[in-house]
């Protein structure tokens, strides 16, 4: 399977295509439901439909049959693997949104429902979603206790509206003649949508609902309580997770043994420019240093530009001598670099002298450079 | 009482049955009230109403026979525990849901109200419920305060509402005729329901209601502000009240002395893993470390499968070398895991050499395995 | 001016008559609007709102006569304390209040706005109400940037409904005829009140509805992410407060230094016990020790029970040991206990070798108690 | 460009002069839509937009020639500097905004779009929104991603009641005819507006709604919990960002290395004072020690007031010994103290002597002064 991240011009290619089928499908399905469209348009939209119809069921195929290596499983491409997939909850989706072709083919052009299981196709493509979903899951116990909590107040709140209020809508008998259309009240009441096709006439009934209305929203702000807990602890594990993988691709790291490597990754923070974003401006305060992961910066000093690539450090000067920035540094080509925080690095140096010494011995040279040409600064310069 | 968390078969089934039970009554209570279905099925809904009643009566005669022993009360099935759990507010609900079938028989199926209070049966066997209870029930002081803000805005509101909307309403002169009318459409509006009902129709009184809705917004925000935190602080109370059973359960701990429990107990964190589960996965960065506390987990490596049971620990090598994970661990029963992260882990070997000593041999043992067969492997790999 | 936690028994019951003065108040202006009501009970009504009213005046006379001390200003009584208090908030507040008796008198019974200012004299007696209100004040710029942004959003969306839907409704030309009416529709929306008197009729109108319906919820929810924040900071406050006052009153602390107090302050957590609550519960995990600031604890011990007040400690040993609590504890009286996290126990007791030893020693004590009668221990058990 | 922050008197009075140009901007657009103030002030209308739009267009033309220093680019004023900022987002936006006065000589009055247009000048001039709009630039990916499981769940919810829906209208067959018309449905159901002017009215639909509601409610939750989260880090870099600033101000800092400015720039907090606040009340508990960066405080001792300026710290007496605070202290002017504090200060003594010791010394200086008149004392008393 193409992951999501990868980025060979044959994959964006694929991921281009995937998402204009999708978008037709799902366009196709809004229109062919809007009457005059489909009498003006017909045969276009029906065209429209079995291409990507016909897209989902090659890219079910494709899929297949590249079967893509499973956790602890078989090898790609082999038959174990296309049963493992086919199996997969991945596989059985692919394989509905396969069919919609095949059925409209033998049973008409019953495509309406068709369109937004295609939407979901968008899912395996956002990490985002896939995160958010990580953090209701991780929650779900809490999430579920709450909605048991909202069912026992909708229940209760709806029995006593049903008392209260049967007997008191004649004009629209309908409205609280049972605990099930009570029922429609309280969950339109509790979640503050308020359609008001049925609105409670007796000031008991009033009372009742104001009271459903504060417990509502009461009992929803716990689950603003636990995803806020949540997506805390999300945010923690994802930073950490890819700072892991960028700190192994800063040689630096490299010298000073691997146990210790674990800690540094919990102390820097990556971060992403994008081509000509300035990193530190002269003359700012100075908060954190920098490890270039990947990209170019442009450190801009007085005597000329200097040019660091993916390994080497910057920014440590303003940290040592509390001094302002003394040059700009500009991203040259889109960047990933690792930031350390202030607080963090005086924490590392006073716990690692190693470190330490090697820092401090490159700024010292930064400050008083032996003459040498620019050209064979090693280091970064700021 | 049995327990929530009671796993023996008998228990089990009781849950079921009891499960079974509240669903049946509350589905006889909507359907009843529904005229048509009371028309056609009046006697299989009077039938299930009665089995529903009965049993809850017989649970509450098992429950006050078996009493319960009371915290530092009588032993339980005495007379004394017997009284203590029927003045209990457990025994009191208890009598409240027993009693709809005698009063049924005495004064006519008026069965109506009784459902709901059968739906608060749920709670007993709903942890999640009661720790939802503690976090409103800490911060009760705060949410009242938040509802008296409420309130005296809401009185504000509704005079000055009135005031201004009173005489502009000649098609529906209820609208705005008292304080208590505007007090009814105050609550709607600050609570973003709007039903619709009752719109002001002057310039004033839609500037008010502006003003309305967004200070409605900003009060309720206080409570997921008092909520969110509250949340945070049971979270952590939850674990670490988790964590102690479990490290209770781990040889290993036992031997490091026992004021040194206390401080472990706060790093571990508690981790679920359904049979099947990949706890591990070979190439991964390491960033925590395991002790199983229940079940046991299939340690995959490429010279065969080890098994690992309650009290042995794997994970380790990667923290220690930084290096990614050798092997991929799936859980081969439904286990219960004690994870250490690995920023604790190194703090935890720093502040205690011997701690350290055992892990770093069992590690180093496992690097260098003496020549034995894998059946007598001790501890555990990966 | 008696203050909100004055717990005198004249305090008390001065508080008691004007919450229900307040009460009367607001119920007699609520009920003098609803016509039947007015025209049936109209004299006791008035009679009820010149209590009321006679009852604030007197109240106005007396705050003024003992004018309290000020902060920095005169001593309560002086004329110069009175000017200072009848200048203040209060005391305008209070002159308000007390106001509209005479002018019923004069102008006739236009009670009708004098209610809820009444309201608003249940604020003094609510320290939360003041917490909270802190919690915005300290975060009103923050608050106020999201309403600008609010404003501005509101503004644009409504520019833009006007132009798409003002000659889409010739049923009700008003509803998008000006902007200022298109206002109306945008507040309504953005908040997600939704009364639904003026709906867009476009399907462009309808697309920017639900921009402006998901804008809104995105924009509020910037003020909870500000008031949380807000609220955790307040939390740290409060608790700051009262275990500073509280850990004065310890005697165990002391002897510890002044300056340890501070520390040790930031560590304990108050927390209040109602007469026959069970603080721990014999075989739990123990989490933390306690020391009893007011009321009286009872030790239920094997060979009997124990009482401790205030000043002493008890719950250490498990701290120490790690094994389950050995007693249940029961508050005699309501109790007020400072609690010490079992984790910062661990943290004190390193960097406190004195403090370990005075707990230690006791601890020794209680596990080896030499012969002596019961009434003669001095410590606490557990 | 003038920043936000600038004071000068000049500055000021553009300042003025600008926010109430967009106010009357704004007024005359919205007072123009309305008919009947169309038709009665027409003239006086069209002045006061014309005035706006010279202003806007002097404005522009001021703000290019005087064209501000860019980041890394040209100084002020020269060519390159103004087509620079011409073609910056802020030059492009303020020609729009210069531009309608022009468009409505040339095509007529025009104006309805404008007013909306102006209101984004006033977030120049709101850092509080620049703030805010980071919050929600930084965490853009997250929201996105709760949009897009929105949409998602929008699209399924409103294919699925279309089904159900479609002919369950007879009195209103728009309501769900087409699957576009549902998602207009969905969208007012899913955010919790309820309009009201499509409601389901099958079982099945309801049940649908109910779910729909409450999945919106969890959906947007999301949010809260983004913005939470990113609100508090966001509230870390403005508190770094000012403290450092600020700390570089105080003498008593520079002597104790550049370093260490650092460490202690993260422990103290900036806190400002209007003219005449109380900072600390004699008696109450000292929770901090404060710097005084701009301003002026007086110390009320027993023996006579003591006035303190920028660089002079009070407060640490009570943080010493413990004991409470043994005067007041009000400050004079409007005045920026630097707070440290109890925890943070110990914590900071602890691992700096050389900061104890010059702190001590003082602080016994202050409790045993020698005989020296008080106009000489140097330091501060608390």
């Amino acid at each position: 399977m193409m992951r999501a991240e990868d980025g060979s011009p044959s994959a964006r290619l694929f991921r281009a295509v995937h998402h204009l089928m999708v978008a037709l499908g799902i366009g196709v399905m809004l229109a062919s439901t809007v009457e005059p469209l489909e009498a003006a348009y017909g045969v276009p939209l029906a065209i429209g439909f079995y291409v990507a119809a016909a897209f989902f069921l090659l890219e079910y195929g494709a899929r297949l049959y590249t079967a893509p290596e499973l956790p602890g499983g078989e090898h790609r491409g082999t038959v174990g693997a296309r049963i493992a997939w086919a199996t997969s909850f991945a596989g059985i989706f692919d394989l509905i949104s396969a069919l919609p072709g095949v059925a409209a083919l033998v049973r008409g052009p019953q495509t309406v429902l068709v369109g937004f299981v295609w939407a979901f196709k968008y899912v395996r493509y956002s990490p985002g979603l896939a995160s958010l979903g990580r953090v209701i899951g991780n929650a779900r116990q809490a999430i579920l206790s709450v909605l048991l909590g909202f069912c026992i107040v909708l229940l209760s709140a709806a029995s006593i509206a049903y008392l209260l209020e049967r007997n008191a809508h004649p004009e629209n008998p309908e409205a609280f003649a049972s605990i099930p259309a009570a029922l429609w009240w309280g969950i339109v009441t509790m979640t503050t949508t308020g359609y008001g096709d049925i609105v409670p006439a007796t000031v008991a009934g009033r009372a009742l609902s104001g009271v459903v209305m504060v417990g509502g929203i009461l009992i929803f702000a716990l689950w603003t309580g636990i995803l806020v807990n949540g997506y805390a602890e999300e945010l923690r594990r994802l930073e950490f997770l890819r700072t892991w993988e960028l700190v192994a691709k800063v040689p630096f790291f490299h010298n000073i043994g691997a146990s210790l490597i674990a800690e540094v990754a919990r102390l820097l923070r990556p971060r992403d420019y994008p081509s000509g974003a300035v990193v530190v401006r002269r003359g700012e305060p100075g908060d954190c240093m920098y490890f270039v992961v990947e990209g170019e910066v442009e450190i801009q000093l007085a005597a000329g530009s200097l040019y660091l690539g993916a390994g080497q450090f910057f920014g440590e000067l303003a940290l040592l001598t509390g001094e302002p920035r003394n040059a700009t540094v500009v991203a040259v080509q889109s960047c990933t670099l690792l930031a350390l925080d202030i607080v963090d690095f005086h924490e590392l140096m006073a716990r690692h002298p190693e470190l330490a010494r090697v820092i401090r011995e490159e700024a010292s040279k930064r400050l008083h450079p032996p003459a040498r040409p620019v050209a064979a600064v090693a280091g970064a310069h700021n």
